[in-house]
């Protein structure tokens, strides 16, 4: 690259991204870890992205009508920082960028939502930035239609990387926005043909821009570093009626020693090149110093976007109070006072009917009555709307001629959809459920540990959740999920044994602002347990006695889910041979977990034998089998120990003896 | 659909076909669940493909040069079982068929590859056939430059439908095929416009054929229910020099009142409509009945192959001794008798030399001697080469002019890598073995999952293994992975400390038949544990005394991976206050877990207070702190119960309290 020209043709442009390229440099420097030449490749793509469209103010970093910008490619995490520091965030001051990658830094090494404003997404692991950009793009649409375009009407811009496009969750992401014609999306493609390991072309020949176009994307293709065609590609984009795909041809680590080589993606740090690099874009000033004028356009740039939102501001002022206090709850995610009524009085009808059914079902009767008070919602199936149970009457399908709609169809995408909820919450304004078989977690493991990270509060519906699934077999018979799911910091773990604690789970996962939950729901039919009204949620507290020992205890059995009923039926077999047992349901590890030592002790007494039973492995049983700290009790347990395998559900119970009678014999061989 | 044109058009290309639709219906109704729409949907393209062009023998089911045929499409079972059955499989007479879906059955819900032979794969959730075709057409042209044509030559097919092309895991496929140019590979999509929730459209738009020619494939389109046209299509693709799509345009259910609805994807069981459906086929006889010289011209199909099989088996043994002997060697996976002495040698060298080394180094090191020895590994990244240290210098690359080469760049596609090798693993005469970093594991999970469902040894080399990776933070560094890796069935997680635990980890891994190995490494570097030299592998019983209590056995450290040297400075401190402490080391759990109560026991006497120390989350270890019954003995647990931050590596082991400091104030806390 002609870097003399470049820095000749637009000298304004240039010195604004150079800013850009000199504090990566030096930041990565003083890390002596992180990656310089991303940034230094996109600086003109995202300087003329920041100063000409993007719609923000960076004294509002919250506006709810802001251009949302995500750093797919999150590696390149100072091309995000640097563009936060200059425009002038209150949480970016040049300390911040001085402490990159260092503890309490709200630079960490890659972007992260929860630690600073400014950052919309946590990024890093690749293609999920492109993948929660459809579902911040899928929120505005929503909110749109809701609210109107006076109050919601913005874009989302991406930048992704060859790496975010390699990702199988890219391919999932793009065809469902192309099929939702999301067209307020678009995303700059990194082109600089530059992985790890070497070119692209070293794993990957691909023609991205045919690729997307077979979705129903518009592509455009420019040169990366030419502000001109940056810019107007933009302004063609926000016109377009699909979603925009624009192919940057860039130079990572550009004007560097390093530019175009696998190097450059990493650390650059050498003395003389990165002086020499800085020679040749003209900027002398010392490390992590950014001329006056140059910080002084930039905080230009940040202040740009004040005067559209005062407008926004008289905007949201002048409707009816009553659309505005709807609006500000909705973005705030605060639950309407009518969830917790009609939580109540499901609880209170459904203890009086017994109902024995599917727990799916159950949460199908629960979303019945709290669909229609929490507009906030949005629904999903990736493909399995009939056995998720997950589309409730009054919701309508989100599509390109219905943006009210509140149920979408998937695909068979559960990467893709747990992702897209990810944007959803993290965009405000949505609360956002989708379902899929338990066992396809898997699948959607990766977006499932960010929602966990990214404090995001998306509930997953997932159905089919033991070898109570029956004759799909063990592709289809999650076994280690449940230990999996509970394994994860900051995640809520429901397994409800009928409708009463599945309406309870709901009340909480739709309540909680910063933790994601995980409703693990039976294809099959399950007694009701709770047939004694509370107006009190007991699932809150994780585990309480469902059921007292009929004389002196001696036998605690624990179970959740399917196998409450298995506990109660063995509880009647010990009661009956005289050996006092007590039932504890634990509809939530974790809840439990975080109770208080007495209450623990009040559910879980020393001494008496512990079985627990839950058609899982064992893996996050022990501690409440044997207690924190070891010797409170012996223990046993009744669940499985292999893979599942197909033939009707109850032939399985019996064959992996998951039965009230082995229950009841473990109790019996430990007396 | 004209039936009764297409029966007079081609009768005994229909009678043939007709056969598998009236097994789906007969089975699909006894067992009164499963796929009908699918197998009938796909008949013809089956039939003919089976009866012109698949190079197999029904007799001969593991003939090394047989083409491959993965029905990646898996819910549709019964279109296999019925080309096994009709073709004359020794493993599905027609009780088996009678039988589908019942416990102890070779017709499981969906394929089972560990149940019979001719189960090439284990399909069902959706995108896997198609990711582990890529892997057995790499395997064939593998196995074709080493031992040349005559011996292997051979078509990997794949039927995927609708939902394996929505998967992104088929994009990482797809795209990887492409690049490597594999042209013995052919793919069918079932074009039937049709998922369980609706019509296709309901979630995507795809022009697939689009799609599949931006990553390089050739592709036809066709009628699939023209026995001509799908003749002709198989034939042109056989002849292609790049992976080949036929895109066959069918209707599923084919002939039933639910055809072309997404009813017609279940289980079609009304009795009425089955009966119209024959009638409509001219299909007269009963149930699960074949008239006999439709039976007799399958059979044939299957026999058809047997000469050329024969031909094969004369070519193999023309060629020298030495040659078919490690031909032989090679495909049964058995490992030549030098790797126990090159691994001998190297713990030898280790443990008088007391490297100080990551074990992500230390593993290479191993590789280094291996793959010297071991001609079938086959080793790979996803774009971490250089961080997972798995590239020695003589594997050269695979690459269209290299097909001798064995490594391969898989790209950044953890997901299509480890699919990938479990079809290499699958196809024989492989062993696979390739590596991305710990956390990313989430990506790979559900071919993890199918690696140790499908019993193949696949070896994942899993670097920068906790927060010992440092500045890039919690995105990337894995907490709980080591817990799910553990609580997944029949897949043993070693976690080595040093160079010698090291190389006992690989010889483990690599003499396993049908157990998927997970090594978990670092980023850091660990001191060197194993001073002394013993030629017996001790990390074969999972856990062992690594160093013995100096005085009155009163404390159990017990650790893995990096934190055995924590453990290890832990006891000098208890030693040093007179509190005798035996460190064990416990490289695999499920290792130890197999070893018999005597040798548990010694190695965790009932008694002395237990600490474990580890980098990632408790679950998994109360086992070991408690006991298996509870009561043997008071515990904590040193290591993670939150996600990590981004600092350096030091700083964080610091922040979050895993010091030996920690682990030996725990210790003296429980006395």
């Amino acid at each position: 690259m002609d870097i003399a020209a470049l820095r000749t043709a637009h000298p304004e442009h240039w010195s604004k991204a150079t800013a850009i390229r000199a504090l990566t440099l030096d930041a990565v420097a003083a890390a002596n870890s992180g990656h310089s030449g991303m940034p230094m490749g996109m600086a003109d793509v995202a300087t003329v992205l920041f100063s000409n469209h993007l719609k923000f103010d960076a004294s509002a970093p919250l506006w709810p009508d802001r251009d949302r910008f995500i750093l797919s490619a999150g590696h390149g995490s100072m091309l995000l920082y640097s563009l936060l520091h200059l425009t002038g965030y209150e949480d970016f001051p040049i300390e911040e960028i001085r402490n990159f990658r260092q503890l309490g830094a709200k630079t960490a090494g890659h972007p992260e939502n929860f630690l600073a404003h400014g950052i919309e997404t946590t990024t890093g692991p690749l293609g999920q930035g492109i993948a929660n950009a459809v579902g911040f793009a899928i929120a505005e649409e929503i909110l749109r239609a809701r609210f109107g375009k006076k109050l919601a009407d913005h874009h989302t811009y991406v930048i992704a990387g060859d790496g975010c496009l390699m990702e199988g969750v890219s391919q999932e992401a793009i065809s469902l926005a192309g099929r939702l014609e999301l067209s307020q999306l678009v995303v700059f493609w990194d082109n600089n043909n530059i992985t790890i390991d070497g070119t692209v072309d070293l794993a990957d020949r691909t023609d991205q821009v045919a690729r997307f176009k077979a979705s129903g994307w518009d592509v455009q293709e420019i040169d990366g570093h030419d502000p001109v065609a940056i810019d107007a590609a933009i302004a063609k984009a926000k016109k377009g009626k699909r979603p925009q795909m624009i192919a940057c041809k860039t130079h990572i680590a550009l004007g560097h020693a390093a530019q175009d080589t696998s190097k450059g993606h990493g650390a650059l740090t050498d003395k003389d090149q990165m002086q020499a690099a800085k020679e040749a874009y003209g900027w002398t000033t010392g490390p992590f110093e950014v001329p006056a004028e140059v910080k002084s356009a930039w905080e230009e740039v940040g202040r740009r976007g004040a005067e559209e939102r005062f407008a926004w501001e008289g905007r949201l002022a002048d409707v009816s109070d009553r659309k505005r206090e709807e609006f500000e709850r909705t973005m705030a995610g605060t639950a309407p006072k009518k969830l917790a009524s009609v939580i109540r009085a499901l609880k209170k009808q459904a203890s009086e009917a017994g109902h024995s059914v599917a727990t799916r079902k159950a949460s199908e009767m629960v979303l019945e009555v709290v669909n229609p008070v929490l507009p906030e919602t949005v629904g999903g199936s990736a493909d399995l709307t009939g056995s998720n149970n997950t589309k409730t009457g009054d919701l309508g399908v989100f599509d390109t001629d219905n943006r009210e709609g509140r149920f979408i169809h998937y695909g068979i995408r559960e990467h893709g959809m747990a992702a897209a909820m990810n944007g959803m919450a993290l965009h405000g304004g949505i609360r956002p459920y989708s379902g899929t078989f338990m066992c396809f977690t898997d699948y959607a493991r990766p977006a499932m540990r960010l929602s966990a990270l990214m404090q995001q509060p998306v509930v997953y519906v997932m159905t089919h959740d033991s070898i109570g699934l029956g004759e799909d077999g063990p592709t289809h018979q999650p076994v280690e999920h449940l230990a999996i799911s509970r394994a994860t910091p900051n995640t809520l773990v429901f397994r409800p044994a009928d409708v009463v604690e599945t309406a309870e789970a709901w009340e909480i996962a739709l309540t909680q602002s910063g933790t994601p939950s995980v409703l693990s729901l039976t294809r099959q039919n399950t007694p009701a347990v709770r047939r004694d009204h509370k107006t009190r949620n007991l699932t809150e507290q994780g585990a309480y006695v469902l059921a007292e020992a009929g004389s002196k205890r001696q036998a605690i059995l624990i179970a959740t889910g399917s196998e409450v009923g298995i506990a109660m039926e063995a509880r009647d077999m010990l009661e009956a041979e005289g050996i006092g047992t007590r039932v504890v349901s634990m509809p939530c590890m974790e809840l439990f977990a975080a109770q208080d030592d007495a209450y623990r002790k009040r559910i879980l007494p020393a001494g008496p034998v512990r079985v627990a039973v839950e058609a899982g492995v064992r893996m996050g049983w022990d501690r409440w089998l044997m207690g924190e700290r070891g010797r409170e009790a012996k223990a046993a347990f009744v669940g499985m120990s292999s893979f599942g395998a197909s033939a009707p559900a109850e032939v399985l119970y019996d064959h992996f003896g998951i039965t009230a009678e082995a229950v009841a014999a473990q109790a019996k061989a430990l007396l």
